[in-house]
């Protein structure tokens, strides 16, 4: 690759699906385009593939540079050569969730035989429809079963419905930081978003692409809200405390005063530029939306009920937006399921973000699971490495 | 009384003071008036006072219904006849803080001599500044000590500066649900709200008086997010779970789908006819500000040395906005500085907001408290009353 090139631009994969794909809405849209990158090498039997889900506002690009703005993969400390799922053993796909905006079918995708754009006529989004849309990438991949999905927050959800709603085909299942169902706790920060946007007159009832427009003000106060919610007040007190930005202290009423407030504009203000909208309602009110146990007459082991894939429930012990009792109502479910189940609660203080970010603890625990299940299903070493069920060769 | 009269308009007290009132800031202010409500009747060796300091949303209508809203006082539950607050016992003031919007000087105010109002250029307010105009009016009422200081959350904060300031006139103080100073998670909910408000077009750069307007939508977000807060997520799940506001399967992306959006909405839009968006701005800031120890060169403890004043430092198990842990750092900092201290976690699942609600033990726990010290005080029992320390007589 010629590294003075433009980057990232032939890095788009998609692939397109132009069947009618019903939606648990009851709408069906004509087709579908999935987004996705891969990293790694297919084996020939198709058995190293390693399905990555993306959180709220992540997207495809788990682990290299992203394209609008250049920063590392946001799963770059997981997932990588000699990493926890280690691209040199397994073939990762990360595929853009359906009602994202980073090139899957989205409120920014074109309609059907218009130039016109879906916006907020785009239809209500389940977690199940984003599972059935990677359910179709992944076939046509060739890939038949997926040795192992892999999610935290609300990739663990998809992680879940994977599960849940094709048992056959997942050898292992990580759902991380994550729940059965969205707590009314969430839902409520949710709502705090979506009505900062909708109160942003450049939303325009969720027209602002017509304009040109971006709510930014509004996605922006919805980005603050919500990255309060990632963090631990450890972590916010660690990172900033009570220090200033300035050393003013006459400053106005307005003034910049806390650095802790300085990071969240940065927070909002960076946001905005990677992120739809539309794409920001669609996406939190599919996570409001879910709820395993309901599609199942209420009770969440009847989801598991029977499975064979192995199960490793992950929380950590700060996470006070998806809290170590929603993990554990999950590992229990298992549990009664019958399923093969462990649960790990990793202490950290680094809050819901914590499976973001460098947890040796985590990382470890992720890396032995898949080494063990890799075990079980028989998958081969990749040729230089030794018996270690983790860590980079020396060759 | 005429009960066709127009409710309330007589209940407006205020005392005006027209000397210049010096701001921490460095600013000082030509006079300041301060609205304020008084229930049941002051001894005549003055005595008996208790002065109840409000939270961020409350005013001075602790203890009878509201007159913008009708709703009744804040603190009904707490103070009135034969309450934990026995306004047959004790001479009950509430005052509107300083930077309030209820008749105290605050950013609605006019400005000397002008017909405009101070707006966003109303100087930058304390606590320390709001417990100096209490004291103005305290003693403006022939009160030289009073018998107690209490208060939640903010009023918490002021009742923990009274004690720090004025030691000696102060006999019992009881800081609910609070901290000695604002932590960096706090910080950031309130910048959340600040940044929402000044989102909103309306705001217009704080002079949307001018123009008779209000930055409704933007007021609303903030008050939407701090209300989460104050509630934790056992009472939102309680109150609301994942009920559904309509049975519509097929609601649009816009639709109102949850109770606890639809309350939250409600929640909202109810805040913004009564309270004013520069005071919101103006009070979130003085409780940024607020850190206790840093005016006493880093140590708490100090803040209390020698004072005779007796604590009870209350907090409530459920409450993440205040948690157990500050107000225990608190007792401690009582107990280092040799104050004669109590300090009681009541078990509640209702969150910060307990400190308003219907929470027995939290009563008996302060009416307890008050009736120990006015023994020690010396204060009188009501004529009717038996020995009993608290509860109605059978008159």
């Amino acid at each position: 690759m010629d590294q003075s090139a433009p980057p990232f631009i032939e890095q788009q994969q998609t692939a397109s699906f132009n069947e009618p794909f019903p939606l648990d809405c009851g709408v069906s849209l004509d087709g579908i385009t999935v987004a996705y990158r891969t990293y790694g090498a297919l084996n020939p039997d198709g058995s190293n593939a390693v399905l990555v889900c993306h959180a709220l506002t992540g997207d495809q690009y788990a682990a290299e540079p992203h394209p609008t703005t250049g920063k590392p993969g946001w799963w770059n400390q997981v997932a990588g050569p000699g990493r926890a799922i280690d691209t040199d053993r397994f073939f990762v796909v990360c595929a853009n969730v359906l009602g994202g905006c980073m090139g899957s079918t989205g409120p920014r995708s074109l309609r059907d035989g218009s130039g016109e754009r879906w916006g907020t006529d785009f239809p209500a989004i389940t977690i199940r429809d984003m599972v059935r849309a990677q359910h179709l990438l992944v076939e046509s991949l060739g890939i038949t079963r997926l040795f192992a999905v892999v999610g935290g927050s609300m990739g663990g959800m998809q992680a879940l419905e994977w599960a849940a709603t094709y048992p056959d085909q997942v050898f292992a299942c990580v759902p991380i930081a994550t729940a059965s169902f969205h707590s009314a706790q969430n839902i409520a920060f949710h709502e705090v978003g979506r009505q900062a946007i909708f109160a942003d007159p450049d939303w325009d009832g969720g027209e602002y692409w017509r304009a040109g427009k971006v709510p930014a003000r509004g996605l922006a106060v919805a980005r603050m809200a919500a990255h309060i919610t990632y963090l631990s007040e450890q972590a916010l007190t660690r990172k900033f405390g009570r220090r200033l930005q300035a050393q003013d202290a006459n400053a106005t009423l307005l003034g910049e005063m806390f650095e802790v407030e300085s990071y969240l504009r940065h927070q909002g203000s960076t946001f905005v530029h990677r992120f739809d909208a539309n794409s920001y309602l669609t996406i939190t009110r599919a996570m409001d939306y879910f709820d395993l146990a309901a599609e199942h007459d209420g009770d969440l082991a009847a989801a598991f009920r029977g499975t064979r894939t192995r199960f490793c429930v992950v929380s950590f012990s700060s996470d006070w937006l998806f809290p170590t009792p929603q993990s554990r109502a999950i590992a229990r479910a298992l549990n009664r399921a019958g399923a093969n189940a462990s649960f790990v609660e990793i202490a950290s203080d680094k809050g819901h973000d914590a499976f973001l970010l460098d947890e040796p603890d985590f990382h470890r625990t992720l890396s032995g699971f898949l080494a063990g299940c890799a075990e079980h299903a028989g998958l081969p070493f990749p040729s230089g490495r030794g018996l270690a069920p983790s860590g980079r060769g020396l060759g």
